[in-house]
């Protein structure tokens, strides 16, 4: 499956991408750029996605009989929102060749593995379960791009049936999209989006919809400016992408939702109580941990960067 | 005091700059790159930030005898944090004299209307409240520049004794700028902003001290990526400048954050009862509310671009 002639031949003969947005679209196209795969046939939902995907060679054909899509391919890929998962785990589960790899794209894991254990049954050690760090404000496959991935982490969360070389493939292919891998156990991994990427979606969303409905929302925001653009950015995220996502994280993201909860209401019990030192206290600790944070980040980056070059 | 031969001779022969920050130096900057000023004389609590400035061109020269900064001055500008507005114009009070206009930059405009009349006594005419809405992430005269108010707009809350020259000389201060002036009372200026500004920085704040003080902070951190650093981007914001505005604008943030609070546990118990089709409305509404908007937005932005050029 791994070809050693990587010279004059790609990694992947075959690709069946299952969803064709941003994600997905954007994978392909890296691929494509690092010349890494011969064809990849598209299968989604909305026809007129497949159609965008081919005149943007995001695909080379696309099909709606998931035997055909799949019965030659190297790597299966789904990039659906993740409430679809289980549905097409079982449509491929007939078809799977012992050959092929399958791997997802999902923001939640823990539900995703468990939907591979129920519908890929014995083939479940064919199944990588990742997640590529990376999003735009923009769907669909004319928001996907060649370089989403450069400089990214991809978070792997291995069954204990993977055997090592499906594994490498699948992080090979991410290498190639020019991403970073890192390991969590899915639990781990849920944890973590929860509070750093979910929430903030909540966040984000619950605000812009609170200001939407007051009386005097466009006198609100007719003068909303960079900073609420900045912080609502995430809420012109797809609805049914991040519906689909607090579901399957429901348990970690309302632990995450209480505990900011707390946090908020010791913030105004100090701004009733005209706390000054209290307030100060709170935005201090945030400041610093932000500038940290960020400083870290942006050194982490330019030295990802270097490397690639 | 409005010169008539605006091709040879400045708007202004002198400016008081009080706080010589991010606010006030863009603003010095943006008129001295207009022609607009012959001398700026600044003011600070930190001895620092004037050397600063006079180094970086924002000042001409600096001086902590507030008696001759404002004796010859056309206008003084308060770029503090707001609560030193009282106190600050409380020194200028003795020495004002009936040819000089004051203002400030302050974000939130009933306190310092206030403080105005309590400091400014039979003077409080010659004070132009204003606000400008721009900002960014970094602070004092080293993050000033020269276009911060290009298209952005400057909200004046003008006061019944105002004199119809001295608001127009602000205005046209700002206009100089490349400001766009709006007029809002004091109160609905505080109620809007408290909206669509104060309380996403209060929530922001909250995030991040909210993450930063649990025990796995490090990794929690480690896999924050674009989503999270726009929402959090103004928790990087000056604490001492938000603590202040907090508590200027307290009641008109606490009504935002109860109205918030309340969405925010609607959201909670769609999502505990699982209901999809709540949370999908709630997400879809904010999507949709946001993409009109943002295009709203960049439609007003390119439009004041082809007008200025």
């Amino acid at each position: 499956m791994i070809n050693d002639d990587a010279q004059t031949r790609p990694l992947f003969n075959k690709i069946a991408l299952i969803g064709v947005g941003l994600i997905g679209g954007s994978f392909a196209l890296s691929l494509k750029k690092a010349r890494a795969v011969e064809h990849v046939v598209g299968l989604d939902r909305h026809s007129t996605s497949l159609k965008a995907a081919l005149q943007l060679g995001i695909i080379d054909s696309f099909t709606d009989d998931m035997a055909s899509a799949i019965a030659d391919a190297d790597l299966i890929v789904i990039a659906t929102p993740v409430a679809q998962t289980t549905k097409i785990l079982s449509s491929i589960y007939p078809y799977l060749q012992s050959n092929t790899i399958v791997t997802d794209v999902g923001s939640t894991k823990a539900d995703v593995v468990l939907a591979a254990r129920t519908s890929l049954q014995e083939k479940v050690s064919q199944f990588i379960p990742a997640h590529p760090i990376a999003g735009r404000e923009k769907n669909g496959p004319e928001a996907a791009i060649d370089d989403l991935y450069v400089g990214k982490k991809v978070v792997i969360t291995l069954l204990a049936e993977n055997a090592d070389q499906s594994i490498e493939l699948v992080a090979q292919a991410w290498r190639l999209c020019g991403a970073i891998i890192h390991h969590l156990s899915p639990k781990e991994h849920d944890q973590v989006f929860a509070s750093v990427s979910h929430l903030p979606h909540l966040l984000a969303y619950a605000l812009v919809d609170d200001i939407a409905a007051k009386p005097h929302a466009d006198r609100l925001f007719q003068y909303a400016a960079s900073g609420f653009r900045d912080f609502t950015r995430i809420a012109g995220s797809s609805p049914e992408m991040w519906r689909d996502i607090s579901l399957a994280n429901r348990t970690a993201i309302l632990e995450e939702l209480d505990s900011y909860s707390a946090k908020l209401q010791q913030l105004r019990a100090s701004l009733e109580a005209s706390d000054s030192v209290a307030l100060e206290a709170i935005y201090s600790r945030a400041q610093t941990a932000r500038v940290n944070w960020i400083t870290a980040i942006e050194a982490a980056e330019s030295q990802n960067k270097d490397g690639g070059d």
